[in-house]
């Protein structure tokens, strides 16, 4: 019969590697409940402030619950996550962190903001808007291939720092299994995101999962697939949507076109300093490839759900 | 007062060019209906069998409504076209041409599909496959600034061949103005099409269009932008959404990834010859960029809408 494990919230490690010894070993068909702690590894708080980026241990960033042993997981055999639930502890931050991020030129200076997630439904990003809060796991992954302490931040056909933000409660996530046992592991909880993550930060933050993993004999995929239980933005599609676009011969110019029209866009419109509205960007504005072979010309068009914004209370 | 204006169906154009004589002159305010061929200019037909592509004059491609010179538009201005109808003429066509599209290797050969779109509502690509009709027009644009006779097929700040799904009823649409009186043409009828295009056919069809156009003095934007007025994909929204997903250091390659674990994905699951998931990938399959900023490793998704699968009648 199928048990449900606790993962110790005690136990983490910072890089992927087929050497870390597993923490817990279940059979196929078990649910693990996890509790994660946000990517800086507590080195964050409620009342952090922007000061607190420059100081940050970059060694810590990135803790991760595991390695899960699964029995019956062999390499070549895919390994189904049903994600049954996740919730957000009670706060997170975002952040511009210098250098990274999709417009690291433009937003040269650290900046972070923290957030009372108590209220549970929505992050009030300002008296006037409100964000859902949609949470899911921005790292899942199993171990890859050989892997010798590589560091957890680029993904990979392994899963691992997908940050997708469709990963979220109801869908089944499919990995492709690399390694004995698979050696799952998770963390980087996110309240919210938009696709693309586009500051490099999303609504970070601790949170609780409940994850049920099944092995799938024979069943072979060469990289991340996932199915949804419904639609993707259900809590913002009832306003429209205000879509900015890049065009242009190179996606990721075109990406950064989009979204620099996008800050300016909610700065104009909504009175943001540009900087929030590059960090709102990144919590809520989903990232299309619009058109894509048209005689190298591709437009990726950025797009705002105009529900996040309500009246002033 | 503003006036309706009829554009006459025996006039295209193949090419952006300022010289073209405005053929229609209109104030800001007034709406134009359009009847717009489909983007083969009457070469293919409901009967049309893959035998037609190999014959196709390309000189003939990309037939458009305009120009139409709207008074008081400067360079610098931004022309808005609220999209308030649109009806495809009862047939339409989706191809493979070779050589063109998101993967010309893996699909060399030419294929033709034509469909009677009479239903209104669905497009019924198998017994039990039904894509939801979700017009819109595959180009719309002002003309590029001192165009010379260029060619149709690349969008660009312009406007033009965005082949953006989102600008369908009820969108409004924004240009970039760069030429006096604006020049807007459009053409290219889709009848539905995925976030993407990626065989580079939509469900190509005649047009039935009605716009409303207004001068937007002093408000300038660096491309396209838009604005829907509701949810984005409504039609297929309450059955969950299966996704594949391509994972690396470039953008295009990973979208590659994503639609060829696509196609076999329906390929495997609905037994579909794979060069009819390529095309239905076209038709309602959304490329996302889900993760753009993590050290070079970016996750591009592509999204089914399960919707579209009904049991055999």
């Amino acid at each position: 019969m199928a048990k449900t494990h606790f993962f110790p919230n005690d136990v983490v490690h910072f890089t992927w590697d087929k050497q870390h010894q597993p923490v817990l070993t279940i059979d196929s068909g078990d649910t693990v409940i996890f509790e994660t702690r946000e990517v800086t590894d507590n080195q964050f708080s409620l009342e952090s402030t922007t000061e607190a980026i420059a100081s940050l241990d970059w060694n810590r960033v990135y803790p991760l619950a595991g390695p899960v042993y699964i029995n019956e997981a062999e390499p070549g055999d895919t390994l189904a996550i049903e994600i049954l639930d996740l919730k957000p502890k009670g706060w997170g931050w975002t952040a511009v962190l210098p250098g990274l991020g999709l417009l690291p030129d433009d937003f040269p200076d650290a900046y972070l903001r923290t957030f009372d997630l108590a209220d549970g439904a929505y992050i009030h990003f300002r008296e006037d808007i409100k964000v859902p809060i949609e949470p899911f796991l921005g790292t899942m992954g199993v171990c890859p291939k050989d892997a010798d302490g590589s560091p957890v931040m680029p993904p990979g056909t392994f899963g691992g720092n997908m940050d997708t933000r469709q990963l979220t409660i109801g869908t089944t996530l499919y990995l492709p299994i690399q390694e004995k046992g698979a050696l799952f592991s998770c963390g980087d909880g996110h309240a919210a995101q938009g696709d693309g993550e586009v500051c490099v930060s999303a609504l970070e933050c601790p949170m609780y999962s409940s994850l049920k993993f099944t092995v799938l004999k024979g069943k072979s995929i060469p990289s991340p697939q996932f199915q949804t239980n419904g639609p993707l933005t259900p809590k913002v599609n009832d306003k429209g949507f205000y879509g900015t676009t890049g065009v242009g011969p190179d996606l990721m110019t075109a990406a950064q076109d989009a979204i620099r029209s996008m800050v300016d866009y909610l700065a104009e419109t909504y009175k943001l300093p540009k900087v929030d509205a590059y960090l709102l960007s990144s919590l809520c504005v989903d990232l299309k490839i619009s058109e894509i072979v048209d005689a190298g010309q591709y437009v990726v068009s950025a797009l705002l759900p105009l529900a996040i914004f309500t009246e002033p209370s």
